[in-house]
């Protein structure tokens, strides 16, 4: 027994209260891109055959209707007595605050995932009364709220009550003694990045507080440019909590002249997860033991009604930086519901009316993220609804084509990473195609796994949805893309084609970046020949730019270890990641240039604090350990299949947890034996070590000596 | 200066409170079609050249933040000063309850229609700080909202205070003597249908309160199958008004034991409208002028917060009732404001996912519907506004043909008529191309009244929009329905192909109905000689089925007057909406067949009071009189030009009013004498009177002696 609504629409509908929350210094900060809506109506049904009578509860969020049998009851009954045998419930919702929601609650009545659900039923009445028509039925969206009073509009994160690490008082009196007619200023730091609500108490006065974060000490010390703030009214009271969840280490409290507080403490938000199915990472190097911890606590801080980019400044859901968390998350908390709310809530609804986050590149790797999420889940179902919302996303890219190729129109937005050299993005951009071709392979998958759309219920649709073969354009481009930027003498996929005469090829950039070579690796559209020289020419190249993010380090990374080179890939987690951690990093940034020194570590965009210093895509270290040292990840669609191999590099020891929908499998390593212990319900695995391949029994722990 | 939202949001937002409030039986009834929701937060902005610094006052409805020359403010301030010189302001607007409104007061800057709104401005900012991007802006949706205390969300009906004609005691003690222990049962009448809320008076005593409406004494004694009813606790009060309006003329009303009313009245409920600019007709035929009246009441009664059609049980908007109370209002009241409404609200947003209100010919009647409006009206603005929801449209309905025909696929209502004679709605019907052949020559006309889309700021929609030639289109179907369905033996078009084998001719159903006939006589599409043909074969020949509904017969009488038949067109006026008067209707009727006898007319649907009494298409007269008898209709859009032809008929004489954007133009018509008056702004025009042809001049009274 559950609520149920709309697919997606709590999702919609919880993504624009969360989008909107965004504030810059104290100003609103919605998105740039259109926020759909629920849909205001929707009606839920189902038969059941009842051997015996058994009376129902209705609860509801909404106005509703009830019918029975075909028949419109009077008013909104909250109970209903079924008779035995066979009967047709239909419920109609109406509600425009918050996604229209039921829970039935009776014997074997219970709202589930048996249920269906449309928004438009479609079902009209003739002159002599007789019905006609036909909707198109969903399977309903669902999560836990499996109680009555668990309404869904209800939804709120967990909170915990935590204290400052320190409160200085930088100006007035301490707070325990009255002020006499001056501002009390005060210091707190939490000893960490955090997020959450400032809390004072025992509060005396009355007045407006001001409240300067700080992700750093000078971000909050100083009032001017610090990226967020509040203002509030404020009356004596023994516990005031701030309405607005807020990132911070540090806050600057200022107290207007006669207020005095005792102390200021904070109310910590978060998303609950299941400690005991997480991953976990743990060898012989402490650093590198930090940097997967510090990790694994700026993805728990990003991870919240949806996988959120940083905490500071952000706080919208962004598709480039979601992928990288979806990733993560499969090695580190397995949380499958939040990489579902979250990318539902990035597909909004139809008409597609701009890229994801008005991006290229982040539509792309949308499609990606649905299927990364079935292989490392199984979950076909989800699949199964998404694919109508990926089908139209898909016709929209193909609707703007030039010439086959994926370019930028004038209002799309080719992202590709924040670089500190110069590169144009116009044109026909190599690293876009890539990540085109990709999708198309990602449709094609797709659309062989959830078999024919009328299966989908999507009747109205399909009419006017050509039956593309996206295998086909996928080999096509693909073939393209080879012709046009890879350059034999560059040893490298070149940059992009100039836009002036995007058919004369001539008009090659011929930039060499890390970009296009390296996905290329990554996507498995590089032979091993290629890949070679893609090693020697461009990824061990000192004269190609270096990347500064740690956006496109995780798939720079990724690459090099794909490549063989995690000797390579250890030192350099080590040296970057582990530079942010003598910076004082306690999460891990959004940007990172060793070569930047003090508080110029904290700027970006033209702002002095403008970076995010919680950001989800610096946690890479989390994904890149579990899946390319630890070495586990499925090799059949939620793990029925799967494989290990275990890199252990200039380690002397290393062991953890990799999560799997039945549960982690345990791995340790050490430099002559390797322990695997699978949950019940993983298939057989396969073990590649010191150049041998062994099976891996199901359910069991078994121990090899290489 | 005037409060603005996005385009159509408001009439989206109103149409889902219209909609979602129809009852049946005390059961809340939601349409079957898909009811959108409005952009939740929204951009408004606008440029200013100030010669000298003014205060602004800001006021909102929804959350907000204030961007002035690009820079975030702090908060949401309600007050700013612009200082001189050129100035920008974006003001982003959040708010899920109700559509994100905007009121702007100033000396110079005032928010008006030359103000811009965006639902997504694609502005994004580089990691320099610098802002890119384009969204799509429009021109905003604005009404009569003229204050800063009349916001859009507050918006509703006037009411009037009517005292009930009559009020008996049916059972139990009469109201002003307290019951013992019987409930009390009045029945009140109210004289004439009307619409509102039940006023008890005088309330003493505590309990449920049953009321149950009829709009006609039957209805409203038969507690078991009146259309609406309300059960409601009162307790002891002055005054208690009914939560929600309903139709009716009589209302029963059931009092608990205990419990004494002083008095039955209502709250009418209504739409102002501005008389003086109104339409009239009156004659020397008492009967005609009474059937005038009681269509104009009937208009007044369903012309609310969007044009609907029955007040007593549909309440929903209509696409193929609206456009003829369109037509109707042009010659009554010229309520453009609640043409553009109610076209905007049956548009509703994209994607489209079923024809309006799910039915083939409602669609292509709302194509038809943008036009119409603009000839009356001259208002090129609202065709721009609505051609890309046109557009989107159409590529819906291009998407369902078969084989190039317009048929109903499974998820479609094709209703074409509430017919008493057997009639299938299958396979290629006749009568949806002719609609589908009209939306076509629609679809050119308005492209080529818009121009380019890019001046539509169309910029993203366009791309994945083929530029399709409608009229071409048009011009093919048209000779191909000529081809298949026009039969010479016939003289008539005939009804279908059957849907066994659509491409085999041998297949047609030669069933002749007037249905095509007619509308190729209404849109023109046949010569002098084939209209000869259908008025003697089809229109006039009695083997052919009657129609039955005030809705088709419309358009039937329509056609006869276009065939000059305007005497056998008065006495059917006469005979049908004057049989519908010695019934004893106040209002007119959603169907009326003579041939039934007393409560049977109040039959419909399987259903002992189904049916409406009160039906926008039951008013059609108010139509046929003004444009066919008093004869006055535009030439060129707006009355540029515009022509009179009126036809006495064998009345003495009639006058009238027709309004126009600039004010009614008068007629006056006896046996030798015509006056017309045209108002200032109205165009040349031409009489055309007793065979001759007449110039008439603008902005003065003309005296023609024929």
């Amino acid at each position: 027994m559950t609520w149920l609504w709309y697919p997606a629409d709590f999702e919609i509908w919880l993504g624009n209260r969360f989008n909107n929350r965004r504030t810059e210094r104290g100003a609103m900060f919605p998105p740039f891109w259109k926020q759909d809506s629920h849909w205001a109506t929707v009606e839920f049904s189902r038969e059941y055959e009842l051997a015996k009578p058994e009376t129902i509860r209705i609860y509801v969020e909404g106005r509703y209707n009830f019918m029975f049998d075909g028949k419109l009851q009077f008013g909104e009954p909250t109970e209903w007595l079924v008779p035995a045998g066979r009967h047709k419930i239909n419920i109609k919702v109406h509600n425009p605050a918050s996604p229209p929601a039921l829970f039935i609650e009776g014997e074997t009545i219970k709202s589930d995932a048996s249920w269906r659900v449309t928004h438009e039923d479609k079902i009209w009445i003739d002159e002599n009364g007789v019905a006609h028509g036909s909707g198109i039925y969903l399977v309903p969206g669902f999560w836990n709220f499996n109680t009555p009073s668990d309404r869904p509009s209800l939804f709120r994160l967990a909170r915990e009550e935590w204290k400052a690490v320190s409160s200085h008082v930088l100006s007035g009196t301490s707070s325990d003694e009255p002020s006499n007619g001056k501002a009390t200023t005060l210091l707190v730091d939490f000893g960490r990045e955090t997020m959450g609500y400032i809390v004072l108490n025992g509060i005396q006065g009355h007045g407006i507080v001001e409240l300067y974060y700080g992700e750093s000490e000078a971000e909050a010390l100083d009032k001017d440019y610090c990226e967020t703030l509040d203002k509030l009214e404020v009356e004596t009271c023994p516990r005031f909590v701030v309405p607005e969840s807020k990132a911070f280490r540090f806050v600057q409290v200022v107290l207007p002249k006669g207020m005095t507080v005792e102390s200021v403490s904070m109310e910590y938000e978060y998303l609950p997860q299941d400690l005991a199915s997480s991953g976990s990472f743990e060898c012989s190097d402490e650093e590198l033991n930090r940097i997967w911890q510090v990790g694994a606590y700026t993805m728990d801080l990003t991870t919240r009604e949806f996988m959120m980019d940083g905490i500071k400044r952000d706080r919208w859901t962004w598709s480039g930086d979601a992928i990288q968390s979806y990733l993560m998350n499969y090695y580190l908390r397995f949380d499958c519901d939040t990489v579902k709310r979250t990318i539902r809530q990035l597909r909004g609804k139809d008409p597609v009316s701009s890229h994801i986050n008005t991006i290229l590149d982040y539509t792309f790797y949308w499609f990606k993220s649905v299927y990364d999420y079935y292989q490392y889940t199984g979950d076909r179902d989800f699949v199964c609804e998404m694919y109508p919302r990926m089908l139209t996303l898909m016709d929209y890219c193909l609707g703007r084509l030039s010439e086959g190729w994926a370019i930028g129109q004038p209002d799309d937005w080719v992202f590709i990473d924040w670089v500190d050299f110069p590169m144009h993005k116009r044109g026909i951009v190599c690293f876009e195609q890539f990540l085109f071709c990709k999708s198309l392979e990602t449709m094609q998958l797709c659309k062989d796994l959830v078999g024919p759309l009328s299966t989908l219920q999507m009747s109205n649709l399909h009419l006017s949805y050509p039956d593309v073969d996206y295998g086909a354009k996928a080999a096509e481009l693909r073939e393209k893309i080879d012709k046009t930027f890879w350059s034999p003498a560059a040893h490298a996929y070149l940059h992009a084609l100039e836009p002036s005469n995007l058919s004369n090829p001539s008009n090659l950039n011929s930039q060499v970046t890390k970009f296009p070579s390296m996905f290329a690796i990554l996507y498995g559209y590089a032979d091993e020949q290629r890949q070679r020289e893609i090693l020697e020419h461009v990824m061990q190249n000192p004269e190609v730019p270096a990347i500064t993010t740690p956006y496109m380090r995780f798939y720079e990374l990724a690459a090099l270890c794909q490549l063989g080179q995690h000797d390579d890939v250890l030192s350099e987690i080590k040296a970057y990641w582990g530079g942010m951690l003598h910076e004082g990093a306690t999460t891990f940034w959004e940007k990172y240039n060793p070569e930047m020194k003090g508080d110029e570590h904290l700027t970006m965009y033209g702002r002095p604090y403008g970076k995010s210093l919680c950001h989800a895509w610096g946690a890479s270290p989390v994904y890149l350990l579990g899946r390319y040292f630890l070495g586990i990840e499925p090799t059949s669609p939620g793990y029925t299949t799967w494989q290990a191999k275990p890199h252990l590099s200039n380690l002397d020891w290393m062991r953890g947890a990799v999560p799997t929908p039945f549960g982690p499998i345990r791995i340790e390593v050490s430099k002559h034996k390797v322990t695997l212990t699978t949950p019940l319900g993983v298939g057989p695995g396969t073990l590649f070590i010191d150049g041998k391949t062994i099976s891996i029994p199901p359910a069991q722990a078994t121990i090899i000596d290489y």
